[in-house]
């Protein structure tokens, strides 16, 4: 049966996540169902690498999509531009193996968390950044990132979901870049909790503030106590960059 | 009379444009002088270096105005970025000299036309671009860019304002920068007529399209005719950069 990868970008502003629901309609996954089933005259899933919330953006989000048309991939890519809103793009479609899952087969994601703290708010960029007025001292931040490098519970640093599921994830890299005031939060994991990235982003944030020192990082991991860590970043500063396969 | 020059950027597509006209309200102009007003405590002119047409951006338009209050500089910005919308903002104010004119002082002034020719449109950017769908030919539009540096009649690259005044402009340089489709056209001159920027990158994308020879500018220019150049490109991908003193 052919499988097609999708690789999609969107604004996450208008749309409530990525995870179709019922009751929700306007989500990422539904628009493309939607638009898969008219372009493909039948009914489809399309399988998401994982859920992304409310207002969070993507750059490479990746999908795919099982289909009985052997429709060509560039006919896919263009037909799903053309009926799609302006602010969801797939960016590439590619045959794959049938076998191919994009979220089981996944094996690590990078995101970007973009904060701007510039002395005066960039007004192209307020749309997708989180605005900190005080000065930030990024130094601080990367002394306290390096605490989450590795492989760790993470309970402290996720919304509890209830479940009993293992917390345990590895963090490859956090890379805190500064240029001008625009700073970006990059993160590479094997997989993250729900709202992981945003509490390391809340927490990276105030110990950039001075709120919190870096070394309490260490501790706020081994609490596995989600009141310890800092806010839960808001979602406009977020990007699901790329997915690893 | 203390006089400060102002720094400021905007989102030109809420606007009509920087100039305050009789009967069109909503320009940066008149945002500026209201604020400015209200935070000074009289009524005050806010002199730019030059108008911008409706939907223009700028990152670095230059404005000044003078007051009989002596307000520091860090005070009147952050006024100003308290009480003005989110898409104009203040990015310095510096004291000057009284006689300082932002336009009359004006020596030089940089504009850059953003394209978007990726293979698909990049949908975090399509609010300050153009998009061009057909692949550019960025080397034939260097070569025809390069007809365009010096001092020049422009006449066939302005739209007529029927008035006398020389048309006669020079242009130090024509950079035309293409990242991953994503293609600027940075132009500094000594000064620009109406709507010269946005017929130089009409005419310039035309000659990426194939649908003119970059040799043809030569004749353009020498021409004295607005007919013989390219479309007036859309206003969304132009920004005023900064001005020179």
């Amino acid at each position: 049966m052919p499988n097609y990868k999708l690789t999609i970008a969107y604004d996450g502003r208008r749309y409530n996540g990525w995870q179709k629901q019922p009751g929700s309609t306007n989500t990422i996954q539904g628009k493309l169902e939607e638009i898969c089933g008219r372009l493909l005259n039948e009914q489809v899933e399309v399988v998401g690498s994982g859920r992304t919330d409310a207002g969070v953006h993507a750059i490479g989000q990746v999908a795919n999509v099982k289909t009985n048309s052997s429709i060509l991939p560039d006919e896919l890519l263009n037909g799903l531009n053309d009926h799609l809103p302006k602010d969801i793009r797939v960016k590439n479609v590619e045959k794959v193996n049938d076998r191919f899952h994009s979220r089981l087969n996944a094996v690590g994601k990078h995101y970007s968390y973009r904060i701007d703290n510039g002395r005066v708010a960039d007004l192209f960029t307020r749309k997708y950044s989180t605005r900190v007025e005080k000065p930030l001292d990024v130094e601080r931040m990367r002394q306290a990132a390096y605490y989450l490098i590795g492989e760790h519970d993470f309970t402290s640093f996720c919304t509890n979901s209830g479940k009993k599921k293992s917390k345990v994830r590895i963090i490859y890299s956090i890379d805190i870049i500064n240029v001008n005031g625009k700073i970006s939060i990059d993160i590479h994991g094997n997989g993250f909790l729900y709202n992981m990235i945003r509490i390391i982003s809340g927490t990276l944030i105030e110990v950039g503030l001075g709120k919190k020192n870096p070394e309490e990082v260490k501790d706020i991991l081994e609490a596995l106590d989600r009141s310890k860590a800092g806010i839960t970043a808001p979602s406009t500063g977020l990007f699901l960059v790329s997915v690893d396969y």
